[in-house]
């Protein structure tokens, strides 16, 4: 696997009226588009997540973030569909973004950088699509902040959709969701690295860390933490005086440092201030939103999951119900809180092949990649 | 309402074996003592709180934090009851800690102030009672970290105790409460203003802040967010770039800032390692710990509670039956989350109110203020 660049050369505007030009976009793809090209799925990651969704870079350890739910057999079985998954817009992982070059400046954007919004993140990917000939998705999917964007293509371009898994995600963010962003912001803003965003080559680590860890302990949930680590004591001793070495503690520490090696902090700003004011009703009823739109939709939920509850995807439910679109909605009983989007695997293949093969067009029936 | 000074001059040696002398203990009294010394109980305050509990002291706009509760024919009724409060060993209201001065270097201890307990927490108190001329208390109440002291109270001292009230508490930390709490350390000691505990007129001022913001967010529920909140825009702007506005935001700011003035950074971190390593079982069973105690205990825990969720409660309660206790386990509907301890008045109030009355001696039973 090798991730591309497509290079939208145009301007591109942006929600706020504000234009970026040239945006670079990374993406990979898995599979073969079909002759007919109706057999594309667009792959839409979470906060942290990247552009390789599958497979293994060369050199690379570990696979690609969704690897177990996209390759041949899995639930996007690469044997029939074209996968591509994109780095967002904002992001740090090849797509433009607040670390990319100013080309006014030729110095990062940093906090030069504009505000972007989930539509703004859907609309590049629209282009993406575009430069890759293809003129209807046969479905997006994504969970968390990938199922904001597939709400918003749904509720923006639904005429190229045939389609839509949107997975443990929302409407909106409760003032919960915003107050646990908030707080990481703060966390950021308050190391002294940070320097209004201009820390090029020496990033505010501690923050971006600490930011981290309250992230992970909102992905998991209480009974996951209690199954995963009880109260353990690791077996490195405490690592400061008011620690008790607790494995918990040091999983915490281990995922903070991990994140801040590959992830920058004001992509970390930026798209959690596009989470936090992405409101797909902009007002209106969700419902309004949504009326006219043909695709399939497909809602899954985790009862332990806390963070984007399951309340929250009901009502998206609901609202598609009362816009007369035919959406299914389940709710997996996993214990694994948030996350469960990453590792519930059985269930959701299971729940997403079904779904895919009611979507498929009669025509494709046998397997688009044939 | 003053704030008086206990000096406990002697030697105190803490579970670690370490010893401080002399220890101050800062405590306020409600009400009067009764002649048969039967009619006192000890209130035990939470992580921020104080020995004001009640009442108002010169010049201040609001009174003690549990003001609600104790007073004139409230729960803790002042014409009955007398009532003593005081602030934990380790904090920052008068009673030793770390942000007082160390006698053998006529310093601040900072760090070198010794790592303390749960139950040098109580033992300290009991010097205290030692000191009013109380043999025995009528009965110890607290919620969140003042239920864990009541907790210890009955296990080390249930001879001295008539009753345990425990409120929205755990008898030790699930993995998820560490968790919070370290995140909470670490953004304290990543703040370079941290200086190893050495910060003496200059604290770590933002780091702090973030800790509360996170506690504040643990402390409230989903629910209870959104309805004094929803996703409602305040009136003064944004307050950074990447800040919407929202009303949710200000009040954490709010809290941030408004902690920092009376809390000392080091304190958080010594107080969060004393509830983080509590563990009233020790390994054992806890209807073990327990076992012989023939105090009454009334304990008490909230729905929405998902910080102090209501099953630790009702793991306390059936210990207490497996150990013979006279135990009785109340779960108050509140949607107020943990903050429903200082919330829900009314409820909390016709409960400890006829429990007292059944805890009452009967020779007492006129009232014990007469």
């Amino acid at each position: 696997m090798r991730t591309e660049y497509f290079r939208f050369a145009g301007a591109f505007e942006l929600e706020s009226g504000e234009t970026l030009a040239p945006v670079t976009v990374a993406y990979e793809t898995y599979g073969i588009l079909n002759e007919t090209r109706s057999n594309a799925i667009l792959i839409l990651h979470a906060l942290s997540g990247d552009a390789h969704a599958a497979g293994f870079h060369e050199g690379d350890a570990g696979a690609g973030w969704w690897d177990e739910m996209i390759g041949p057999g899995k639930a996007f079985d690469t044997g029939r569909y074209f996968i591509i998954c994109s780095n967002v817009l904002g992001g740090c992982r090849g797509t433009t973004g607040p670390s990319s070059i100013n080309p006014a400046s030729g110095r990062r954007f940093d906090l030069d950088f504009p505000l972007i919004t989930i539509s703004d993140i859907v609309r590049i990917q629209e282009r993406l699509i575009d430069h890759l000939g293809i003129d209807r998705l046969l479905a997006v999917a994504g969970g968390s902040m990938g199922g904001m964007q597939g709400l918003e293509w749904l509720a923006r371009r639904p005429e190229r959709l045939g389609s839509a898994i949107l997975i443990a995600t929302a409407a909106r963010h409760s003032p919960q969701q915003i107050a646990f962003n908030e707080v990481g912001r703060q966390a950021i803003m308050a190391d002294p690295l940070w320097r209004e965003g201009r820390y090029d080559g020496r990033p505010p680590a501690k923050g971006l860390a600490v930011a981290r860890m309250i992230g992970h302990i909102t992905y998991m949930s209480e009974s996951s933490m209690a199954g995963k680590f009880g109260r353990r004591v690791g077996d490195r001793g405490r690592s400061h005086r008011f620690s008790a070495g607790f494995e918990v503690e040091e999983y915490l520490h281990h995922k903070g440092r991990r994140f801040v090696e590959r992830f920058d902090a004001n992509s970390y700003l930026y798209l959690t201030h596009a989470l936090d004011t992405y409101d797909l009703g902009r007002g209106r009823d969700l419902a309004d939103a949504l009326r006219g739109v043909s695709a399939r939709v497909l809602l899954l939920a985790f009862k332990s999951d806390w963070l984007y509850p399951a309340a929250q995807s009901r009502e998206i439910a609901r609202a598609c119900k009362r816009a007369g679109i035919d959406a299914t909605y389940c709710e997996i009983d996993s214990s694994w809180g948030h996350d469960a989007f990453l590792l519930e695997i059985a269930e959701q293949s299971h729940l997403i092949r079904h779904f895919l093969n009611r979507v498929v067009p009669a025509r494709d029936g046998k397997g688009g990649g044939a």
